[in-house]
């Protein structure tokens, strides 16, 4: 298997000794090699498993997946990562447990995770929450690990926030890396972040956020186009800066889509709601004020609608490198004609990408399996090696 | 182990290779050979799980599992036959995730299947849509796994559909093999496949459909029994009168059930809908026509109130062949005086048969298990012997 | 590994042959030597797997969890103990299934155990109904077992129902005899399991009846109190009172939280509600008499307002001996100013324990395991030194 050996010696040129028993909450706290460490390891556990060769290295254990809000994919994307490296996945819905009536972070945090190895937490509804909840389960884990009260301190994988989406923006990266050849062909390509139309309400900024914040630091020209009140949070737009900077690329603003696709290598159009407004919306939820929120939201849905024209259409393709960017989207697409009337993209344009969109999903339960990895093992090459020596079948045909 | 070299042999002079990479939409679409072989496969299963010989041939992996309505036994079902392969069941609950919210089947069937091995779907609510679906997501997966997505082509279970309840039939279908000692010894036996009143509305035609669909390759005589209005899907009914004449047995319809039960050496009365009311209802539902539904409800209740005499009573059990037919239900059964005032059975034929009626749902996990293995395993009798040969404790006692 | 051949040791001078093939329904029900034999059990288990040996006597299996409340410490428990013998969870939940619809529990019952090893009930809700129904689903299955339905007789594991609760109340005792350093230090303590104030209603009898049901075994003061009007089963006092002068220590009742504070080694106040309420309860809920169970409610918390004094406060602990009793809880607490106005227990006391409490909760998957273990283990010594020579990591770091 001559792929894992390449795979061994970029990890070999690489420093992430940091991530062993640390959590993976912001892209941006992570230094350039251990992202680059992520990468290889998602890619040489894709690798084994295509060559057949269980990445079990958990005999029994439990991974504890904590969604405050509905996901397929996400859900997906973590019980297929905790399957490949031999974890269980056990959902804690609020729906099904006791932590909507009083319980502490801290509490629950100790009270699921007696067998728990990882904990993946999706929290992205409220502004200012969701990453402070992490912070505090994982600070939670660490007490109850250093008490005694858990034998392991699970790893936690954040799994899209109020400020960032890791899982996704790693993913992206990772299939922009391959679609390219190499991260060593993106100098100066151009990547356009940039917001679109959509019929719904309220979608989380973390993805724009963690696309800007992560693809700055690959020596691209990144991008961000919004109508004016879309902005996102102003403190990553401050480290996209600075990243890009010191990256050799350039991080710029917009407000005009063509101006964004101009030239382009790389597209990714989508919706999401204004900051003010989902800080607005916390407020509401926080006083449980539903008449505000309704009227929050029909405000909003009107403000969006004067920015139909943001669609990703044939026309605006056409302004992109040679006409072919690659088009991205973290799925699912409002498809104008086909899921609404008129949305974020054209459907003979989205038609066209399904092939990649998939793959670049595809991904993600790897990148995700790899946080966890390089979390648990100290030694990442030497259990690769150990895992191919040991050469148990992950399916036995 | 004297029992598997019985398998390994009958699997040796069937012919069900195409079974290999395929999945299992209609016993009607698989050869009488594939038919057996998926008996023998699940035989085999069986009695090396209670030799206590693990037959994991999975080290990890998913099975997913689709269901769009509700469902004890057959998510038990599911869940056991994954479990005993060794793949982790992970539901794709509609109120879990986001389907319901203008995904395509394409993007879903890929999203969920990373790591899948298996899917099983449950879809038997509207007339022309469950069987439909289930072929859709199949076609995508066939073009998911050639476009490079997906590492592996999930295997497709039929949980119940619309047109046939498939893994129900072959287990009912089973357990008539065991009970009369043969598949040789059912040469014109007569089974009564008939309706049977019911205070609930809406019962799926997919099981009658399916035992009609089945019973009649064996050269048995089948007989189905309806009030008028309550016709099952015309297609099958031609399946069955083919079938039925090229196996020489033979297929009758009867507008009464005494008729049926004269003589009958296996009994099955069952409530259904009328195959026209729920075509109206798939219409109604898909005009979001709530007080049509209702109407409709209503009406049917009605038109079943009007066949409260098909109830299989002790009289009409004194009829068939030496008053011992077998009874046999898909469960949970209607039974007067029980669960409901006047029902589908007699308290008293019920509860004669509920060991025979338990035996036949144990083979249903088995029937699942194996049409999975035979999709997945090239030589399956190869794979028996290294299962033996290896002989791995399912329980370490 | 010294610690095993401690436990080994412990195990062989104890007689608990009657615990293989057998559930675990209630406290009392098991002698004393059965009892010991459980915590040793759970302790080798523990140190087992906090010597990273898996303990893995399942290499595929189900054990299927039925709650018929919601509850996420009694729902990761479970799913922990499984987890940790190598049992896959499928949860059997009512709003999933077709139960609510006139099923038979002897019907369900074997429908989900066909592959299932373990079935771990809680069913609190009733008065007379919760272990009555236990009983019935055991009988069942060992019918089904018996009649060759079922391949094993599935283990029961009792997680709470109206009179017992087993599995919280052996943590319980085993965090005690952890913290006092052996059950031969036990011998004249005092322990008081006190009623407390909560703003909630209707919190169940079987913590209190457990914890008197247990406690009074090990020569230790039992002191039990309450306002009147919340008194526990009388069946259960009694069993307490024989119990408590067999083992040579003493079970007393009292109207006063301080006098069973004084002197206390050990303090246990929690809110309950009156078990006449109970009764009265489970009468209207069977009648669906809905508004009589809403006065009932309010009826309740009127009553429980009168006794907003029985917290745990700094003073009473201070009565306790040397002011430094163990405080205990099965959590969640309804802590002041914390979780509500006013509530059980003081928010300093509780700040202060919050290691030990979560090292009490910690002995809870252990608890679960060590049953099902010597359910499904004929000689567990045999089974430990096998384990420890088979030595697989549990994760293979």
């Amino acid at each position: 298997m001559a792929d894992i050996k390449t795979y061994l010696d970029k990890l070999n040129a690489l420093d992430f000794s940091n991530m062993y028993g640390d959590d993976f909450f912001l892209t941006w706290e992570k230094t350039i090699d251990e992202i680059h460490a992520t990468f290889t390891v998602a890619d040489a556990l894709r690798a084994l498993r295509e060559a057949n060769v269980s990445t079990r290295i958990f005999d029994s254990g439990l991974g504890v997946s904590l969604f405050r809000d509905n996901s397929t994919r996400t859900r997906f994307s973590f019980a297929s990562a905790c399957n490949l490296l031999g974890l269980t996945v056990q959902d804690l819905d609020e729906g099904k447990s006791q932590i909507a009536h009083g319980e502490t972070v801290r509490e629950t945090a100790n009270m699921v995770s007696f067998m728990a190895d990882a904990i993946g937490i999706r929290d992205d509804m409220y502004i200012g929450k969701g990453n402070t909840y992490m912070r505090e389960v994982s600070t939670a884990l660490k007490e109850g690990f250093e008490d005694g009260n858990l034998e392991q301190r699970p790893t936690l994988v954040n799994l899209q926030c109020d400020i960032d989406h890791p899982t996704q923006a790693m993913a992206d990266m990772n299939h922009i890396i391959h679609t390219f050849g190499g991260v060593e062909n993106l100098k100066g390509k151009k990547i356009a972040m940039t917001w679109a139309y959509s019929p719904s309400y309220g979608k989380p900024l973390s993805v724009p956020q963690g696309i800007i914040g992560l693809m700055s630091r690959f020596g691209m020209e990144v991008a961000l186009a919004h109508p004016e009140g879309y902005e996102v949070m102003p403190e990553v737009e401050a480290v996209a800066t600075k990243q890009a900077a010191a990256s050799g690329g350039s991080f710029v603003k917009t407000s005009s889509m063509a101006e964004a696709f101009e030239g382009a290598d790389i597209v990714y159009p989508k919706s999401w709601a204004p900051f003010k407004a989902m800080e607005k919306r916390t407020v509401l939820y926080g006083e449980g004020d539903h008449d505000g929120i309704k009227a929050l939201e029909k405000e909003l849905l009107a403000q969006n609608g004067e920015f139909k024209d943001w669609e990703c259409t044939e026309e605006l393709m056409a302004k992109t490198a040679g006409g072919k960017a690659l088009y991205m989207h973290c799925l699912p697409a409002d498809i104008t004609g086909v899921s609404c009337k008129e949305g974020e993209v054209a459907a003979s344009v989205f038609d066209r990408y399904r092939v990649p969109l998939y793959k670049e999903a595809s991904h993600k339960p790897y990148v995700i399996a790899a946080m966890i990895f390089l979390s648990k093992i100290q030694n990442p090459q030497a259990k690769f090696e150990e895992l191919l020596a040991r050469s148990v079948a992950r399916f036995s045909k």
